[in-house]
């Protein structure tokens, strides 16, 4: 597949999920899927398990795409995951293979204060 | 420029940062290059501003790209950030336009400890 089918993966994934549509959602996942959290060192295995991670995520979330880079094997997404008056930032990697995304690598970075800068070009916005 | 071209503009970038090749290395940026930092809202504008704070990044530090995203218009880095016996990961988006980096938004995800999990089908590895 090429670019613009991976973006369309992507965006039918968090499409799906929004809906709490999870036989769409996971119908795009291989029956194999690894899902990684690199951070926690947590991952999930396999279609089943994730479409149950995800539908038994806590709280009444929602997820707005602000962007989405894909290429003919890869795909990335910048998302706002909001739930419970919090607003997160969510990177998330994908694999794909014949059409399914084989393998989801999510990162979730958090505010932290900045350290002193060796140069005086930084600003705070 | 199509995809692989930006692919070849990230490889390039990390390249000439790791040679500490100034010159080469402000030649893909754009005159009014914009650098982003979300989690300290701190932000960087300008090729030579932009060049001044990686020239001055303090330690012998290294990038190992692990994995580029490109498409028409945009790209994604992961790299491992080699320092002082510390090894980062960070996630580094670029904006592209007629050949040259406009924007980079970066992201540095830190290691935490996992929360209580609603489902049991996520394992620690």
């Amino acid at each position: 597949m090429n670019a613009a089918a991976h973006r369309g993966l992507i965006e039918a994934f968090w499409r799906h999920a929004n809906a709490r549509d999870w036989p769409a959602f996971g119908a795009l996942l291989a029956p194999g899927v690894l899902y990684e959290m690199p951070q926690t060192r947590e991952r999930v295995r396999g279609r089943q398990s994730y479409v149950e991670f995800n539908r038994t995520w806590p709280g009444d979330w929602r997820v707005v795409v602000e962007r989405i880079v894909a290429d003919a094997s890869q795909g990335v997404s910048e998302i706002r995951f909001l739930v419970d008056g919090q607003d997160m930032t969510g990177l998330n990697f994908f694999v794909f293979e014949a059409g399914l995304i084989q393998r989801i690598t999510d990162y979730w970075p958090e505010a932290y204060e900045p350290p002193a800068r060796m140069s005086t070009v930084v600003e705070r916005c």
